[in-house]
């Protein structure tokens, strides 16, 4: 079951934590992009038959994946996205960098071709999308973009609205990434997840052409049992098979 | 990779066949729900940075999932959905009854407690979702949704925008399945999937106290190869056992 008391972990019986935030009227959202509103449209309470909500709101909104189109004219959109990209092991990787992820803290971990790879940072220390938008949260650095497409790391996410800073490193950390085809998650809550090796499922919905879009995203760690066993590793196999 | 020609199988590698919909400005919805807009509010080829849309409609659009609270006063909203009602084993069933779902057509399926079952109706035999509204879609009667909650079946779906029919068991089948707390998937596309066993995942985004919210639902035909063996079956024999 899910947590139905505030600060429990959000984990099921079957062990996965929900790394997705909650969407609500009036919560953060990127300064120049559209408000979050959900309004009970039909309401039972008011003599309906049923309760129906209007959703209205940013396809960057909350816990959502980019497109290589959020940022490169004529790029793919979200509806083309390989479930390969967000179905799979992945690994959480502890950012210990106050202002942002830097080669330097990366390149020990050794990341590889193919990797799906989540940042921890000090953004997960608080329950940001609780508060108002915060100008100094962590981001990639355009060095650790670009980085990471050399690594041709496949997805990589991080827990707070963007990848890029504010107003800095938007523009050029974005195109690094999407360019170089790498698929995106933003808006994670990692505060109950440790680093280390998990199973990942993110699905967005499927926006046609879509720069982006809400996604929702959970957790499960890899026990020393499932280890290299399927269905997982047979998705990784292939996958790594089609990027040589 | 998905498709990128239409009637071409949304099939990927690792054998996923995506059973949501497209969400486009204009597409169908319920009569009385809001309409579909999503609308590029900045955009490359005008100047802007980035490509970043509005995206407005009901919580029952598309492909999407209905919370006991859509029916059912002071009912649990989807963000209270425990994981394993939409990740796990599945069955699609084929419905030949051109009108309803009714039990005396699922009976010979011997429906257990606890599996989540998809309904392949002849609404998968067009594709309804670029279609303006159809009022004689195939829906669940009823005493099947009765049937259903009798055999305490975990979840279960369909391939049109309501379980209940057009002026017609509409809150019956509602209330039916959602008084027994039978999650319920609705808009699904299960035109390239046949009748037989899969892995099921389908998210929906985490709306708080959502009556109902857009979702993402993949299917994967379980081979002879991984029949029987874990994660699958690990969730699922929790599952069973917390049901005992």
């Amino acid at each position: 079951m899910l947590a139905d008391e505030p600060g429990k972990i959000a984990k099921t019986k079957a062990g996965w934590i929900d790394a997705s935030v909650p969407l609500r009227t009036g919560m953060v959202h990127w300064p120049d992009n559209p408000p979050v509103r959900i309004e009970r449209m039909l309401d039972i309470e008011h003599g309906d038959a049923a309760n129906v909500s209007t959703l209205s709101m940013g396809s960057h909104t909350g816990t959502h994946m980019d497109a290589p189109l959020h940022f490169v004219r004529g790029g793919k959109g979200l509806d083309e996205m390989p479930f390969e990209a967000t179905i799979g092991r992945a690994r959480v990787i502890e950012i210990h960098d106050p202002e942002s992820v830097k080669p330097d803290e990366l390149r020990p971990h050794r990341i590889r071709g193919g990797e799906r790879i989540l940042f921890k940072t000090r953004n997960s220390t608080r329950r940001w999308y609780e508060e108002a938008f915060i100008e100094d949260f962590v981001y990639v650095s355009q060095e650790a973009a670009r980085y990471l497409a050399a690594q041709e790391a496949l997805t990589i996410g991080i827990d707070y609205l963007s990848v890029g800073g504010f107003l800095r490193d938007g523009a050029e950390t974005h195109q690094a990434l999407l360019e170089a085809s790498i698929w995106v998650i933003e808006g994670l809550d990692l505060s109950q997840v440790e680093p280390g090796e998990y199973e990942l499922i993110c699905l967005p919905l499927k926006v046609e052409r879509g720069d982006g879009a809400p996604a929702r995203a959970i957790l499960r760690a890899i026990s020393k049992f499932e280890e290299g066993r399927i269905p997982l590793t047979i998705a990784d196999r292939i996958l790594k098979a089609s990027r040589r």
